[in-house]
């Protein structure tokens, strides 16, 4: 049966517009009580019974018998074997990716990251210091979702920072296992193991990598176990179990962002090869059903021209069956009155992935106010980005570039600010507090500044 | 009757020390059921409802009847009247210390704010675009938390990031309301205003004030409603309906941190008039019953100083009874064996306010790795960070300075990456993204970047 992709085509000068245009984007993160259940009960075990629940649930959700958590560490050699064992092609594009990744987070370390201080006229010293977190922990989905990418884009961003301890935890399912769908574990089956995963750990400075996964796994990181040392911020994607853990565990470490589907929206002026357009869309859409794939573009004859590569193309695709259902189910190729026009439009979607793919991408740019990532021609193809520009490619999701940002460098750091008040300078700033705090009925507040002031000779 | 405050003797060289030690620092943020069931009850009604909702909740929880929202809204003539009907010395106090935190807040921008980019040898350009959060809601209690100084401390970050409009709200509840503890409002009773709280939105450069409050004021905020616009990000403390609406929101909206208790800890070589430390530990307690306040000191003699003080400053402190509690139930003086285990224990609790109470404060500074905000020498009391240095005073408590910061403009900027591979880096980096998408098993990635490489001639 042939495979068909036809993205919702709307036109912002229709009076329908509006309707249709919500309808599409809407998506909502509804949780799930059960699972929520569920998940506190787990973590609520694995803070009480610590190593033994983690066996334990690692043996009935993964399949993965072990005597002790041990045992479900991988050794850094065992990580550099990993890594040793991939093709050439793959060790070289892996260290590329690495080494730029690295470079942009060191400049931007240096942009914004680095302590800062002053002094007033009368001596007193005011700044903040900027430390890293001591020590972190990176989830690592197993299974289809397990990207290398990932893990050096969360693990690259800890080391650039200067974190003491990056530990991973990664799940191995065992092949037949019940989180694998399967009826329970064979007893000559092996874990699935994934070497690039590993290699990647390798060569983005992760310390210690831990073998499991699911709730558990988030548990024992944000509580600690005799074995597994507890961090203090977790970042890293997972599933709806993984993701409700970290919301709860929220607090106690920090946590990254819980992300939604994955999002390009493409700005196009019409003077990109449409192809090119067309296989951005599918590179957004072959992640997942859910994935949201938009064109916007005022030139209706360039957008029919991306729907025949869309047509053309996406018969040679692999993962057609996944791209055919995001692109019908939530993709648009939506004509504008006006580049302008698109550019509020982007605005409003606020999307994770945004590309101008334009002659003139200068000239656009200056108008796009909320996007995780902002991909500037038409050379620039998303999945630059995501391996290898160097930017981070965790970014925020379902419009929440509005207020938050791609992670990096100050994820991983702290900030503590300083004050070192100077004799002269506690004599103003005394007389101020005194009249706020008593303003505000704090007296020992008004008392502590006064008794720094001098008495009048 | 005769108030006594003894907070607790320790001395680290005891056996039972980590006992105790821990004993006192617990503290556990449990999480009200009933609570979470009525606030989850109030959002859901304001998305629905809007309006409407918010002026039932308001009538009901604060005795306040208006006919519509925009009754509820003050004008900007009524914030300028709030402030100009203050006493000079209060006018001026304000003034000050709004001053004094733009200016530090402004270096805050400069230093670590502003975005940047670089272009590579291949004319490829990496950056970030920093831009501000383009609306946010700042939460203001009533009653006895209504702090003016909080106001300045929300608002200003906000201003100094550019966020295009700052909405605050703050509840007025009807004296004899439910809220205030009574049966009902009487029909003359006027609401409860705070004259400095308006003012301070005047100095702060709030763009519009609600007098509403409660989990309906933050419903109002994150989901808007047809008089109250939705905003992006939601700071500010509150009760624990407000906690609790915060924590729900949080994903459709972004928030600040949810605070715990406030804690101090003096860190003191013995060098300081210990009337001052004392007032320092009152100036913490004296703001709730649950507030912790620790003395660290390797010099016996100066703890049983402190201890003194403490007896004889007690009983002219108004707020005593409060003071009290928290120092017998919350409060220690911890004996340690040198300043380096002090600082070691400090790293530990991780406070929000540490005093580096020394003749040679930048001696200990560079051994103090988690803390709000870190106050150096004798003349540097809490009080003067909280009202007037510049320094935010919206900082992490209960320990989460180990992953978290205080306050600052970057809480109202996010980022956007910027990519602009040009043609040549479209070469390297397509032939690296292209190995990892297939070792992912992403094809539309890997031919997105193929596309993009030139034939061979």
């Amino acid at each position: 049966m042939k495979v068909i992709a036809t993205p919702a085509y709307l036109s912002t000068a229709s009076s329908t517009f509006e309707a249709e245009f919500k309808a599409r984007l809407y998506w909502s993160a509804e949780t799930d009580a059960g699972i929520e259940q569920r998940v506190a009960d787990i973590l609520a075990d694995v803070q009480h019974r610590g190593d033994a629940a983690v066996l334990d649930y690692t043996a009935r959700f993964d399949g993965l018998q072990a005597a002790s958590v041990a045992e479900l560490e991988l050794t850094q050699a065992e990580l550099k074997s990993a890594f040793d064992a991939l093709p050439d092609a793959q060790r070289y594009a892996l260290e590329q990716a690495a080494k730029r990744v690295r470079s942009y987070h060191e400049a931007q370390k240096q942009a914004s990251g680095e302590s800062w201080s002053y002094r007033d006229a009368d001596g007193t010293l005011l700044g903040q210091k900027v430390t890293p977190l001591d020590r972190v922990g990176i989830y690592v989905p197993g299974g289809k979702a397990a990207y290398p990418s990932s893990v050096l884009m969360n693990a690259i961003p800890a080391h650039v920072a200067g974190v003491g301890e990056i530990i991973m935890v990664v799940p191995t399912p065992v092949r037949g296992s019940v989180a694998s769908g399967g009826n329970g574990a064979a007893s000559d089956a092996k874990p699935e193991v994934n070497t690039l995963v590993l290699a990647a750990a390798y060569v983005a400075g992760v310390s210690r990598v831990f073998t499991i996964g699911g709730a558990q796994a988030v548990a024992a990181l944000a509580y600690g176990t005799l074995t597994i040392p507890a961090v203090h911020k977790i970042t890293g994607p997972g599933n709806a179990y993984v993701a409700a853990a970290k919301r709860r565990v929220f607090g106690t470490v920090g946590i990254d962002m819980i992300a939604g589907p994955s999002e390009i929206l493409v700005l196009a002026d019409g003077s990109t090869p449409p192809d090119w357009v067309a296989m951005d869309l599918f590179s957004q859409a072959e992640h997942d059903e859910l994935a949201q794939s938009i064109l916007l573009c005022p030139d209706k004859d360039y957008i029919d021209q991306v729907q025949e590569s869309i047509n053309r193309l996406l018969p040679e695709m692999p993962r057609r069956e996944i791209i055919a259902k995001s692109l019908n189910d939530r993709g648009a190729l939506i004509l504008t009155r006006s580049m302008e026009e698109a550019c509020d439009i982007a605005n409003r979607i606020a999307p994770e992935h945004l590309e101008v793919s334009s002659r003139d991408p200068h000239r656009w740019e200056p108008l796009l106010k909320h996007a995780g990532a902002i991909f500037l021609g038409a050379y620039t193809s998303e999945s630059l980005g995501d391996y290898c520009a160097g930017p981070n490619h965790v970014l925020p999701t379902s419009g929440t570039a509005r207020f938050s940002s791609p992670l990096g460098v100050y994820d991983f750091q702290k900030r503590s600010s300083l004050i070192e008040v100077s004799e002269a300078g506690a004599q103003t700033l005394g007389q101020i507090a005194l009249v706020l705090a008593h303003g505000e009925g704090l007296q020992a507040h008004a008392r502590a500044a006064e008794m720094r002031l001098k008495t009048p000779d």
